[in-house]
């Protein structure tokens, strides 16, 4: 089964046959309804997943990642389901003082209101984990694209805010530095990092970066959005995020070595599916 | 003007001429309230407060804890007044690799729910600090313990519930190892430090350790408390509390440059302080 709010994702996206509920993982009810199923595993990947919505609502924000994953492991406490892969985010970093290769054993200090409360629910976790016998994974998740991202959403997902402007405005604003830069991870090799872990005999609590390892700059990832259009966009640098940090580079030598993980597709050929996919989309909705 | 929602604290606690609500500080509707005042600093020292409490109510605790300071942070941003002085607690350390003398600048790594929901609580002054120029200060409370804390509440503040027990019942019942160990502050000195940090012209953010430096074992706070009843008591050690840690001792080098902050009281006296206020105020209520 599977549980969403639908607040930045679409009931089309839900796979055919699972059974649904529309519900915030926050939701105080979600334990009573949790408990009607019985599971192998929960993915944790609800939750409010930007830093600049943290800012304009920071309780949503508390709320949805920490409260729901608190919600969670309550729930898997009582039950015979002991197992837990969560969506964490390099964002718990914050402003690393090395910005290349970080590695999970680096002190966490949250520069945004969002990694503040995806640290948070990694605390619970490594404490369920430790004191109640619950299997807990953390997959920090390095900056995420592909197809399949809400191209309505301009406060989410770097790669696909930047996308959405340029199909649709056929100008990109980029709020921030063209140096900041950002180690990008195409949407398919992070599921399978899920997957993996899913079928991972893993125990106790584990903490993973799901990264490429790979420095792109702000500049690279919109400049290889425009050599896929097949039509001009202008580009503009103006402003800031709060909580935004200069860079980072991961290193996932972890999970490779946990599970022979290794992300498999280049950022040129990524960036060329989503573009594709995007203008596939957007050429079907001007067309209704 | 002050906030509580009395949930452990009692009403006759209040001073005279205080505008007193009753409300608890994770209310979302704290806000408005506030904004009818006007005022040069908050003291945030709302909240639950004990590590037992966390674990039968997490939500309740996520909520009064870190959900609270959010909702001042969000007070502080639209206000004049930028001061604001934060209760956290010595349980931001968690287990720490070395029990002695902590240093504010060691890892924290919480061990209960209530040391997670307390982090979150000091990141999110952090970053109020740093982004939005809110003059923020963390003092992390070792075990403060004295006349006035609830002698009902048998969850909370280790001192008084030995003494709660032993008053009442002739009998301490001890949940861990009476081998644990733990660093009391006097609520005098704890005030102190709270004070000194209303005058101080500090700007930004800093965190302080509000300790005596002292290794005190749980079995001598029982003795010293044994030591100074007018009748015979029993103890037993029995069971655990989830999120419970061998122990630890402070080092408050740092508040002491800053403030010139000491810690006067004696565990020997501040324990015959607190069990002569104790024993009065029992056999005051036994009269009535």
């Amino acid at each position: 089964m599977g549980i969403d709010n639908l607040s930045t994702g679409h009931l089309s996206s839900i796979p055919q046959g699972v059974d649904f509920f529309e519900m915030g993982a926050h939701n105080l009810e979600i334990i009573e309804l949790l408990e009607k199923y019985d599971f192998n595993a929960i993915f944790h990947i609800a939750g409010q997943s930007g830093g600049e919505p943290s800012y304009s609502d920071p309780i949503y924000d508390l709320q949805a990642n920490a409260q729901s994953t608190l919600l969670l492991l309550e729930y898997l406490k009582k039950s015979s389901c002991k197992k837990i892969i969560y969506a964490s985010t390099v964002s718990v970093y914050g402003e690393p003082v090395n910005y290349s290769s970080l590695t999970e054993d680096m002190p966490t200090n949250p520069k945004s209101l969002y990694g503040t409360s995806k640290l948070a629910s990694e605390q619970y976790l490594r404490i369920f984990a430790e004191q109640f016998g619950i299997n807990c994974i953390s997959l920090r998740l390095f900056n995420i694209y592909g197809p399949g991202q809400n191209l309505d959403n301009l406060q989410q997902g770097m790669t696909s805010i930047y996308l959405s402007q340029a199909i649709r405005n056929k100008h990109v604003l980029i709020k921030g530095s063209k140096k900041r830069f950002r180690d990008l991870v195409y949407i398919d090799d992070a599921v399978d990092a899920f997957v993996k872990m899913l079928n991972d005999k893993y125990t106790g609590y584990h903490v993973y970066n799901v990264s490429k390892n790979k420095k792109i700059y702000v500049s690279e990832i919109v400049k290889e959005i425009q050599d896929n259009l097949p039509f001009p966009i202008t580009i503009e640098y103006k402003g800031s995020t709060p909580g935004d940090v200069l860079g980072y580079t991961g290193n996932f030598d972890k999970l490779n070595r946990a599970s022979n993980w290794f992300p498999n597709i280049e950022m040129n050929d990524g960036i060329k599916r989503m573009t594709d996919w995007a203008l596939n989309k957007e050429l079907i909705l001007n067309q209704i």
